[in-house]
């Protein structure tokens, strides 16, 4: 089957040493881990529970571990950078990339920085204040140092040459970049046009002086859609007031940025950390999950103090109570898919002023298309079921009026969030569902107190 | 202010057109569009409402529709494509490559596919066949066919000549495939090694015969794990039984598959089709969505018709009716908390039968701690609001078991519903609410039940 190969294979090797460390073989263990490349090593550390990662962790072979620390995602590093000896962290992150350099160490309290850059050798540490000055997040903390750059005014055999003597090329090199003598950037020499053409043209008549760079502040999302919308591999990385080449970003980078911020708004949606890792201890999970049910309980409480207006009305006709749920509910779903929708073509950056009017009438449309839709289905259901023909336009009524809400609310509290610069992922749910609870219970009750006592 | 250049740049643009288009201006709008480089023509597309887009499209200039096309998201893809001819259909997609080709023809309607594949020349029509004979979501569906193959028996020189006397690379080129008489793929040659060895060198010794392939019929998403994992930029594809190479796979496609597969899951939670564009018309947005509501609406009248079963205590005690939301909100937020973490955790891979036991153990434990965390909280504000003990335990008993249930349900619900081969994303959320709206409301009613009247 060759369809799950890899996977299986991962499967059948994570089976394997999880058996051999519950059995204490751990000479095994470390066999397997010799011959286990870094990537599928972070795989494995990423898919154990916290007790046996640490002890997996202890078994990888100090000269890899810094190749698997690039490999893993953010959570689960620190996790496992915390448990080190800071001169075991300043020998691991020797040969990594300046952008993994930069995040390991920015994830490091204050007096282990300390111990870890006290570590290090002069040149190491020279790197590090390096990756240090680029703000989290920018492109500045993406990239990396390592370019091959060429002049304009020498033929391609030099460059074929230059390269030879050079030897090793940095990953993903699909560009050479041609700076002049201030190593101001001017254009890119792509290999393709390298190796298709005579070797005795000059490189200023072949290089594509049109290439977008990227300026060193530039956010790091913007980064992933120009990759994304240009299809590129690498970019250069310059100086945002006089366009030095400062280095290149390659998109394998990019792809971490991508996945990060398309699990951003699901993972935040839940109220969830987006750095969350499946395998956290129990203590940190429950403590970083219970911000958000904080907040729930608090509009929880909200919609009950709403409902207790009408006490008197739900003594009267406890059946209210009984359906008391339906029309917050419709609307919360309603409402999130909105949302949902809104917030990712905000991600996505198709929505802006030009068109969010346009949006806000959609959305207000299908509310309405809905609202009449469930408002006549619930309404027969309900008359049916309680032989209560007025009662039946109630609830019908609540439920066309908390669609149309949910539709304004879900296409408007994205927007507003952002302009108020708050993350709407993170926030707009939360807002939403006390929007949908509050006037679902106010429309229900309050219309049933009008028509129905 | 160079951070934001580039979305202000298409954002002033998109005012322009837009504003354009409404004066009717349709000389300068042309005029702008023929200025725009596809990828930012397939974003005006992207975020303009329905009925500029398809003035928009007429005038883009029939040369780079099949690249406008290319870089379109599927849905607004095949929203334009229904409305054009057979004939431009097929004169656009003359260029494309051979993945984005199949995924045109893939979501024609049958009549117009006939219309187009007849108005193609002998060519195309073959490229076409066989851009179909792949299984949609396989490796063969997104790779091309276009690659560089070369002998393990010659030297780079002879390489390096061969190259200059084919001209122009594939995008995205960073090996070149080794392959035997019968096309078999023996090995890689990275286009870095042949810049930085000696001309003279044999191919065969410089090689990497360990470079992993692509079978054909590999799931997409799993093709984008090991891109991701193993920070590919391209991949040799291969016949699943006899190796032999039949394409390659760029990272640009990988990205989309990432991009997708980590919205699929944040859509597909809130009900929505994944595939759903920000500006489709009001009548497709509502009646896609309109099924999610509809499955909700089944939940809700299941959990008012549990309420029902209590109408006694509630008559006697309408205080209960106004609490009566709180217990089931916290459980479907605390449930929808592990219920997204799983998810992903599936997803990334991370989750298997080794370790879905522990999971399930530490999402029961969590669910304990937060359980008594706010049930002491609830049973406070209860007590103290209502001046009632008794009350204030019952609802904290309801709170608790309500947390408990939700952390088993939120993790073994995805679980179970992948073994069965449903999607969690899409069912795991409906199934989750409907099991912490019951438990909650027969958790408290009941308790209230026993204790209260």
């Amino acid at each position: 089957m060759p369809e799950a190969f890899e996977q299986d294979y991962t499967l059948q090797q994570l089976q394997q040493v999880t058996q051999a460390i519950n059995n204490g073989q751990f000479v095994q263990v470390r066999r397997i881990l010799a011959e286990t490349p870094p990537c599928d090593t972070a795989l494995l550390l990423e898919s154990s529970p916290n007790k046996i990662r640490k002890q997996l962790w202890q078994l990888v072979d100090p000269d890899i571990q810094g190749d698997v620390l690039e490999e893993l995602s953010e959570d689960v590093r620190i996790g496992i950078i915390h448990q080190m000896d800071p001169e075991l962290i300043a020998a691991a992150t020797e040969d990594m990339d300046d952008d993994d350099l930069g995040e390991v160490l920015r994830s490091l309290p204050d007096d282990v920085y300390q111990d870890v850059v006290g570590a290090m050798d002069a040149q190491d540490r020279e790197r590090a204040t390096q990756a240090l000055s680029y703000q989290e997040g920018s492109a500045g903390a993406l990239m990396s140092t390592d370019t091959v750059t060429i002049r304009p005014d020498v033929t391609l055999d030099v460059v074929l040459r230059y390269l030879r003597l050079r030897g090793e090329l940095p990953d993903g090199t699909d560009d050479l970049y041609v700076v002049d003598k201030e190593n101001q950037f001017i254009g890119a020499l792509p290999v393709a046009t390298l190796l298709t053409n005579s070797p005795d043209k000059v490189v200023s008549e072949l290089m594509d002086d049109e290439k977008e760079t990227i300026p060193v502040s530039m956010d790091e999302s913007e980064v992933a859609q120009l990759f994304e919308r240009h299809n590129w591999i690498s970019a250069a990385v310059v100086d945002d007031n006089n366009l030095q080449l400062l280095g290149r970003i390659t998109i394998d980078d990019i792809v971490d940025v991508i996945r990060e911020d398309a699990e951003h708004s699901m993972l935040s949606m839940a109220g969830l950390d987006d750095e969350e890792d499946t395998f956290a201890p129990v203590l940190k999970s429950s403590q970083r999950r219970s911000i958000w049910l904080g907040i729930n309980l608090l509009t929880a409480l909200l919609a009950a103090f709403v409902a207790s207006f009408f006490e008197g009305t739900l003594d009267i006709l406890p059946i209210l109570a009984v359906l008391n749920g339906i029309v917050p509910s419709m609307g919360g779903v309603a409402g999130s898919q909105t949302l949902t929708l809104v917030i990712r073509g905000i991600a996505l950056g198709h929505i802006n002023n030009t068109n969010q009017k346009f949006l806000l009438g959609k959305e207000l449309a299908i509310g309405a298309l809905n609202g009449i839709l469930w408002s006549l289905l619930i309404a027969g259901v309900v008359a049916l079921w309680q032989w209560d023909f007025v009662l039946g336009a109630v609830i019908a009524f609540a439920m066309f009026m908390n669609l149309l809400a949910a539709g304004i609310a879900g296409a408007s509290i994205p927007i507003i969030l952002k302009r108020m610069n708050i993350d709407p992922a993170l926030a707009g749910s939360v807002v939403l569902t006390t929007v949908t609870d509050i006037v679902g219970i106010f429309a229900f009750l309050g219309t049933a107190t009008l028509f129905l006592t």
